[in-house]
């Protein structure tokens, strides 16, 4: 229901993706009516991949996360969230408000034991392929512990999706010394190097899009303001390329020979095939998808949601705190205890 | 001497700059049998408006900040500070250790009365414009009296440089209302509130190249993570563009043709242009160019000096402390007082 453009986004993504993943079956959760309208519409209706599940209520985009937790027991959200927790469903997409989902995802499914803070983590292009980059904006203040947990996560992640054995993992600094950063990195670096995961030492902003390592993991604070500072410059780029190519009929007659060759360009960088970031953390995989999104990038969260699901990174998670960060913890407790 | 290329960067540079700005004399500072083998090289020799000013020493671009305060007493870097303490020159450019830079002109220069810290601050394009940002890494620890400090200068050099009255400036956060971002930045919007400049509120990420805001402030670990990332990713689109054009005989043919129009759009965001950023607070003018610099960037830094020395950004951050930064002191206090 939620996003910018509600159903009319979500329900033909739904309808596209279903064409797509014959393996994979849909639930749309929310107001009846409004979701058999959109259905009628794309001329669709339910059958054995797709069912609807009622919701009465919508979070707003701009609600606070604590009204929806309160007030909204009944919202598609939450609905939505309460399906992953009773097994019905793998995995939960949402376009909706990123506060109330994330508050609404840790309150109904909780936190993996051994994780603290759940993280929005995304996968972001690179000159490599592809980096896994958290938090990006659930978390505010992080303690060096909580920097560890996302890198296991996203290490996990990598591995359970990308199919990475080892994955490298980065932490963003202002310079690869180890002397650099405030005393909340450096301290971070020092654990990061002990914890159980292939650390590769600090990395700068430039190397998120180098590809330098697997994952660069950072507090929410920085991880935000770098990918919100990415979106910026790359839609002043895509406004300047544009303006450039419609300034005199000779260059628009260029641009439509060059069509095929800049489409290719803005496919390779479209952020909706980056669409999707994941709640990492949670006991059970929740999506969150660009309020903003249109159909095909809404489509790209439903795949990012599917593969996870498949790949079973909510658990892989809860296996690997159990079975590594125990006695790496143990081991850090114990050299606390020795000082 | 520094940077990566030395004096084959700087001293073209300067020449080049010469012919251009026939109101700006240049003393080139450093080893003179380098300074005058490259002119020499460069067809060029010492005259009324270029002349050499010896230092026996280079620091070394990976030399810590303490050594070279300590051991090179007589390096270009810091006599060329000298000479803009002693007024022989009205400002000073280096392609050096940024580090060194800063630690040497803050010792010499020392800062502005009324100035704790000084910031590094850089012009960036924008879709309205260029938007001023600070500091880029010159504090890594920063207090919500320090980003006001920072706005302050910001705004006057951007009143001074580019004649905005009264220009808007913006505190980079995760989201534009009050409640959002870490206590930190909370705190830092509340006393930017009070604070004698056109404050517009919280700005995020994308704001910066929307143009939304004159100047953006933040601490120097933020800032030089967004300016890092930002040149990470202009690289790598830069890099699939090229790409995507060099795929066939075809596209290769068409990228000859759409030549104008790749060039313009590469003029229009090449950061060599906006190369030069400002160690603000100090007093006296002292440029940074990115240790990379070709002759073109190296010349943009020299004009962004020049520029800076015309319009007396130094002393105008001074009269403006001194004026207005005493009484909106006094008051912070007088609230603070009263709680």
């Amino acid at each position: 229901m939620g996003g910018d453009h509600g159903t009319h986004v979500t329900v033909p993504a739904v309808l596209r993706f279903l064409d797509h993943h014959a393996d994979v079956n849909v639930v749309l959760v929310g107001l009846p009516d409004a979701l058999e309208a959109e259905l009628k519409a794309c001329k669709a209706e339910v059958g054995p991949r797709l069912r609807i599940h009622p919701a009465s209520e919508v979070v707003l985009m701009d609600e606070s996360p604590q009204s929806a937790l309160k007030n909204k027991k009944d919202s598609s959200m939450r609905v939505a969230i309460n399906l992953v927790k009773s097994g019905e469903a793998h995995a939960c997409v949402s376009a909706g408000n990123t506060g109330a989902l994330m508050a609404t995802a840790r309150f109904v499914l909780k936190t993996i034991p051994g994780i603290e803070r759940p993280a929005i983590a995304k996968m972001l292009p690179s000159l490599r392929g592809e980096t896994c980059m958290l938090d990006l904006g659930a978390n505010v203040d992080c303690t060096p512990a909580h920097l560890v947990q996302f890198a296991v996560m996203g290490a996990t992640l990598v591995s359970a999706v990308k199919h990475v054995d080892a994955p490298t993992v980065g932490l963003l600094n202002i310079g690869s010394e180890d002397i650099k950063g405030n005393e909340a990195v450096k301290e971070s670096a020092e654990l990061l190097k002990k914890a159980p995961i292939n650390f590769h030492g600090n990395v700068e902003g430039d190397d998120i899009y180098k590809g330098t390592v697997d994952v660069v993991v950072c507090d929410g604070f920085i991880g935000n303001v770098a990918l919100k500072t990415s979106e910026g410059l790359a839609k002043m780029l895509a406004g300047f390329l544009r303006e450039e190519f419609k300034r005199s009929w000779w260059t628009k007659l260029l641009a439509l020979f060059a069509l095929p060759v800049l489409s290719r360009f803005k496919k390779r960088t479209d952020p909706r095939r980056f669409n999707g970031a994941t709640l990492l953390g949670l006991r059970g995989i929740v999506i969150k998808s660009h309020g903003g999104a249109d159909e095909t990038a809404f489509y790209w969260a439903l795949r990012q949601a599917a593969e996870e699901a498949q790949a079973g990174v909510a658990q892989r998670i809860a296996a690997r705190v159990q079975s590594q960060m125990a006695e790496f913890e143990s081991g850090t407790a114990a050299v606390a205890e020795n000082i």
